[in-house]
This record gives structure tokens, C-alpha cells and sequence, in this order.
């Protein structure tokens, strides 16, 4: 299986150039550790309509297995990237993001205010991580294991019934 | 109380008769274990609006107070019986399927990857089991203990302010 | 920063006076315990639009920077705060019902039946408390660290990229 990913930073300062994305770099590093071959990489600002476009654009036009989002995810007036990713998706995977959060548990007080989603649009899977490096690398080991075999069932490579 | 069941395994190939039914039989008998009497048992394809109208039908017309379904919960391609669960039901409950999954944790690192929903629609509560007997039965076991209370809130019978 | 708070017991008996509000007074020794200052607290019926309203109200009028409700998320018929509150928010925080049920899952076996949901309306963060004075404890227990953090970022005085 060849699989595929795009990544989306979501995070106004960052596409305005005013800040550094380190997000991003360490959601690439993630995707490479699974085996991904990276077919896009964007930085965008918290707006919601333009948010779901690029995830669309991502996932039928590019065709990514996975994509990967980081920031936007949280309490801030402009964090939406949750609600995007609810406009385009027909399956949620509520278990992924369960995942990430009871992953982050150990690490942070604030494990429970992060909004992510994940689900599926077509043979696309969709999955927001978080916006801090140090949360995306525990998101990452969490989901690790699963990804691969989640990504082939989606494909309909694996027998979802062994 | 008379703790009346529905069961719904959701398998296209098991529909067609190309594989065994094992989810069903699993199901079953752990509705039988909670005292529930079986008024109907049924095996479907994977299409989203016929799993939805048998789950009208077990709920509406049969009237049970139990609906369980097996089946189609994972990351396949024609896996809706979540979003079939989600068209039917009036008031989400988030809660047990976080608890299905919980009790997986400690047997799989795909416990994740289940999409499952559970909700009431009327006096009916519906909850989608996963598709393999020994999940079946893990997911039983969580929620063994707290299902009874469940329906007799209900249907009424319970005092929800003891 | 001047956190208020308005509070919302949902109950018809209470409502009625046929039973003694316990859940008010202690969500209000929660809020006050967070440095809340409490602006509104009524007692409602079980009644989706009206909870709707109420909250539309504390939320838009009264600028409540967090509301708190008490009653109504479980699975009795006329249990629909969870319904209310979804109708009403922009922005849901599935992590905080997550937290709430795990703190009750080491006091009671029946932690998986509440169905409670927590999210924001504009600079409002809206959370469904559950209905008995013992489990608000716990609830507010496992929010407490985590409050005051998200409602500074909610009214953008906290970096979310720190």
C-alpha cells in the first residue's frame, strides 16, 4: 500500500508569516514515521469555510489517504478547525479522538479542552492534531499502532472481519 | 419489568449467506444473560437506510425496549451502521459507547478504531455491539451492570433522583 | 479577569416545588469555589425549548462567561438538557463530558449513563453538570484545574500557543 497524507497547520499567525509553524515540521516527522509519502503541506488561517475547502481539496482532488491537521482545536475565539472537519466528513471516528485525549491525560491538566475530531470523507481519513509539538508527538504515539490497519480497512484491503 | 430484545447483525456477506453469522449468536446470549426475552433477530446488509428502518421497525412497530446490533461498525468502506444508529435515535448517549471502548482497551490496540453509537429513540435503547464475539462479549461485560438501571429510567420505573 | 456565572437547575418536580432543589446550591458552592461570581440562578421544567431559551438568555443577555446546569442528562423520558444545550452551542468540548464521566467511573458503576454535553456559544462556555449533589462534586473536581484556563482563552486573554 502506498500511503499518502497532506497537512494542514491551521493557525492565522502562522499563514500570516507573524509566527513560526512547528507544528507542521512535527506533524511531517509523524506522517514519516508511519510511512507516508507527504503529497501536500499548507498553512492556512482559522477560518472555518476555508478550513473545509482545503480538506475537501486535500481528500478528492489529491487524493491523500490521510490528512493531518494541527491547531485550531481548542478554546480560542478562532479555533474551528473542529467544526470544519465535522462540514466535510460522512463518518465520524469518535474513538481516535478519545485516543489522542486520554493520551495527552498523563501529560496535561488541560488534556480535556481539546475539541479534535476524526473521521472519514470517502477513502480519506481525517484526523486534527493538536497545536503544540510536544502534544502532537503523544497524539502520534498513540495513534501509531492503529493508523495503518484503520487506513488498509478503509481501503478495503484488510478483512475487517479476522 | 419485561426486558424485551431486538438483535440486528449488520454483515452484507452474512446477509447473502457467504459467512457464518457468529456476531449474532454472541449477542444473543448475552441479551439472554441480562434477563431479556429475544422478540426478533435479524441479519442485513450494509446499507445505511435499511438498517435504519429495521431499527425503526425493532423500536417502533416490535416495541422492544432493547435494540442490539452487531456488525459494521469499523473503518470498511460500507461500515454505517453507525450513521444508520445516529438517523433513527432521538438522544444521544455518549457515554456507553466510551465505556464499549474503555473495556476493549485492554484487549486490542484497535479499540479506537470502533465507531460505535448508542442512543434512545422513544422508550427503545439501541447500541451498536462490535462485530466479533469476543468484542461482543468484552463490550457486554462493561455494560452488564448499568443496562437494567438504563431501561428502567426509561421506561419510568426507576427514580433518577435516588 | 471577572468570571460570572449563571446557573440553571432543570426539573420539573423542582420546578414545581415538589422536591427540594440539592443540585442548585451545590453547583453554586462549585462555581464559587472557581471565583465565580454568580449572576443568575433558576429553577426550569424539563422542557427542551424552554432549557434552550434559558440558556440562549444567560449566554446572549445576562453574558454569563460560563453557564452550569444541573438535571436532565440521564435517561428518564423527560430528560433533555444534553438535547437543549446541543441546539444552542456553536462549538462542542466533548474532552469536558469525557472528564466528567471518567472522575464519576471510580464512584459509580452507573458513570456510562450520562449523557451529558458541555460546548460555547459565543464567549460562553455552557457545561451539563450532573443531577445528584455528590456527583457534581466529583464533576467539578476533575473540571477545576482546567476552568479558568479555558474560559481566558475563550475571551482571548490567553495564548493558546504558549
Amino acid at each position: 500500500m502506498s500511503l499518502t497524507a497532506g497537512l494542514l497547520t491551521v493557525s492565522s499567525s502562522r499563514a500570516a508569516g507573524d509566527a513560526e509553524d512547528r507544528g507542521g515540521p512535527e506533524l511531517e516527522r509523524f506522517a514519516r514515521e508511519i510511512g507516508a509519502e507527504i503529497l501536500a503541506a499548507e498553512v492556512i488561517a482559522d477560518d472555518r469555510e476555508l478550513v473545509a475547502e482545503r480538506l475537501r481539496h486535500l481528500s478528492d482532488e489529491v487524493g491523500c489517504a490521510l490528512v493531518l491537521t494541527t491547531g485550531g482545536t481548542g478554546f480560542a475565539p478562532d479555533d474551528v478547525t473542529p467544526e470544519a472537519t465535522r462540514d466535510v466528513i460522512d463518518r465520524e471516528a469518535p474513538g481516535l479522538a478519545e485516543a489522542m485525549r486520554a493520551a495527552s491525560r498523563a501529560h496535561s491538566p488541560h488534556w480535556m479542552l481539546s475539541r479534535a475530531v476524526a473521521g472519514t470523507r470517502g477513502r480519506t481519513l481525517i484526523i486534527n492534531f493538536p497545536g503544540s509539538p510536544k502534544a502532537i508527538l503523544e497524539a502520534g504515539a498513540a495513534l501509531a499502532a492503529s493508523l495503518p490497519h484503520a487506513l488498509r480497512l478503509l481501503r478495503g484491503e484488510d478483512d475487517p472481519h479476522r
